[in-house]
């Protein structure tokens, strides 16, 4: 599920657009229209044939991904058993949320099925440069969602973490090669005007993030889950790899749509005011959470609803189990209907969904909890000083200096 | 003496100005006005109550270096034995010429009077981006430059070199830092419109290299020795030091004219096209290279000459006698009366100079040619691990994910 976190990040950096809605990475607004946006992005819909081939979860199963970027070759090579990665990131700006933490399960799954690499990029640069907020306060952001990340269970052989502060010994150099031919023009028709400098550069980094896997270990198709507001980011970087003699193919991108905050479809959750399920909740706050704030597509009252039914399309605690928590297709329809047919209250349907929340979280927490040392534990998901210098060699950098 | 390397580098960046000259960090036109100049950057005039107060060298006793900001900051720390720095770098987009060391050899005086601390950047990230060479190349250039700079012969103690992709991880994330009020605004007025966003953002990775002596070894006066057309660089970082909460203080500077070029005053030597004397030169190939480049303020005839005499002021080997070769200030009022009443042809000043200059170069080259291998040799002037964390944590930028 795509990490919504950018979409309302920064609404001060808003452009104009024709239509009447506006999607660009750091703000949404309007009632968007997938359709429309695959046609402006020109991406392909996801079509049941590349359902079918690829990892099965309900996500991908029920088009929350609902369209792509080179898909084909990701999964031509998935098959063959030859490399390929997803890149799946995390800007550190607070406490990870649920909806943050589903797009890693999701590459897990992927992981899991196929053997994919994957690579999970945290951006405290972008944040710190973003954010009224200390270096200290990101890092510390930093930390705790590296626990998170680690929670959900990564294949060390087959995964790396990279933090860009951290590492900017690989991510800088490697941001100034991709840099060279970066315009400004291209990075503000794409993010807008920037603020500051640091923030202009940024798309560089974010470009070294999505070559990363393929620098590391040769090139391979690489897919980026993301939610479809986030797909300009992929296009500079497929752009930047076609421009630049490396040995790289332009990264594919699966898009998909946004994850409705707790409060109502269209609405973006936000990290730091809207209500929301916090990865440390235990049940009982799930429950009262989910009780107070989620939007139900349920009457207005018990008769009202017993007679005309409940709208599952836009019930809040409903598209939590579509979306991921409810696997079963059969059982996901017998719900819909029951709650179609006023048979099933709101109030139930919440506590479904809670229960299921409730004990993916236990498992995340007890993972979580299990862990030693952040430092220990991140030790095998970093880069090797022979990855690192295999990625600069890729990327034309000399390494001959490296202290 | 100042580098002037950078002032033709990238006359594409041209600016213009309001006066008949035009001057900013990648052009300069017309002829320069340096009184207007000072005006017009307000910095201080040096005048000769600061002349005596620091370390004597031809160039700060003849005025090349003309102009400065906080130089009295500077003075009283060096005076009272209490740290101080300088900082003069190098963009190493080619072999280094003759006026390229020579700020160098002027940082080294400055280090043997006072012990002040020497940092030299190489910006070898800015190098590729602006250039059309690759990172092969420029790490060519960054490697041969590093063998001029080490046979300068600086004290390892004090001196610190680094290199921006080389040291990225510490480079980087303190640029990041710098870089978080740093407007594009601000850049543009500075340095003029720049072509890719990697040259947007390098300002703030040269604010990091004038403000690295104190981030490693905590406030001290610094003191940044440049040809007046860099004065911007220093400025922007001056602003960004007052601006942000960190514990250093303005960086200073010390304005210096243009060491003119070999065919003429008033000209820039080009690293690419002008003639130039090479580091690497035999002193052969200098006086061949003076006998027939060097600009000479003689007259176009023996009979001429003899008669009305030559003109010092404009005569190029004299000029280098001027700012750096003639440390005795008789002996060279002495060779300027000799020229101007006739009894010197230009021919035997060319002679005087070329000897200075292959003395020089022959020093210059015994100690470079006594140099082991670049890591063994430049080991010892690098950041240590703990002066990384050091100026990464002054910088506010948390440490605890280092690998």
């Amino acid at each position: 599920m795509p990490n919504t976190t950018n979409s309302t990040d920064r609404t001060d950096h808003t452009t104009t657009d024709t239509d009447d809605f506006t999607v660009t990475p750091y703000a949404v607004s309007g009632n968007v229209d997938y359709e429309k946006l695959l046609e402006r992005f020109g991406a392909d819909p996801l079509t049941d044939a590349y359902i079918e081939r690829l990892p099965d979860h309900p996500a991908i199963r029920r088009r929350t991904f609902y369209a792509g970027r080179d898909v084909d070759r990701y999964l031509e090579a998935a098959e063959a058993g030859d490399p390929h990665a997803l890149v799946t990131g995390r800007g550190p700006s607070g406490p990870m949320h649920l909806g943050h933490v589903l797009p890693l399960y999701l590459a897990k799954r992927f992981q899991e099925k196929t053997g994919a690499t994957v690579y999970v990029p945290l951006s405290d640069d972008e944040k710190f440069l973003a954010k009224e907020e200390s270096f200290d306060s990101i890092g510390e952001h930093t930390r705790e969602n590296l626990r998170d990340v680690l929670a959900v269970g990564f294949d060390p052989a087959r995964t790396r973490i990279v933090v860009d502060t951290a590492d900017a010994d690989v991510i800088y150099p490697i941001a100034v090669r991709l840099a060279k031919h970066l315009t400004p023009a291209t990075v503000e028709a794409v993010y807008g005007e920037q603020d500051t400098v640091g923030l202009q550069f940024y798309p560089a980094v974010q470009a070294t993030h999505l070559l990363l896997p393929q620098l590391v270990a040769g090139r391979q198709p690489t897919l980026v889950p993301i939610a479809v507001d986030q797909d300009p980011h992929v296009r500079v970087c497929r752009d930047v790899a076609a421009r630049e003699a490396l040995p790289v193919e332009k990264p594919g991108a699966l898009l998909g749509r946004f994850l409705p905050s707790l409060e109502g479809p269209g609405k973006m959750s936000s990290s730091s005011e809207a209500a929301s399920i916090e990865l440390t909740d235990d049940s009982e706050t799930v429950a009262e959470t989910i009780r107070t704030y989620a939007y139900t597509g349920g009457r207005a009252t018990l008769e009202a609803h017993r007679e005309k039914g409940g709208d599952p399309s836009i019930d809040v605690p409903f598209q939590y189990l579509r979306f991921f928590f409810e696997d079963d297709d059969a059982e996901l329809e017998r719900i819909a209907r029951e709650y179609r047919s006023g048979n099933l209250l709101s109030g139930e349907l919440k506590e479904i969904a809670t229960d299921r929340i409730a004990d993916f979280l236990i498992e995340h927490q007890r993972r979580r909890d299990s862990l030693g040392s952040l430092a220990d534990e991140l030790e095998p998901y970093r880069l090797s000083e022979s990855e690192r210098r295999q990625a600069l060699e890729s990327a034309g950098v000399p390494t001959s200096l490296r202290p």
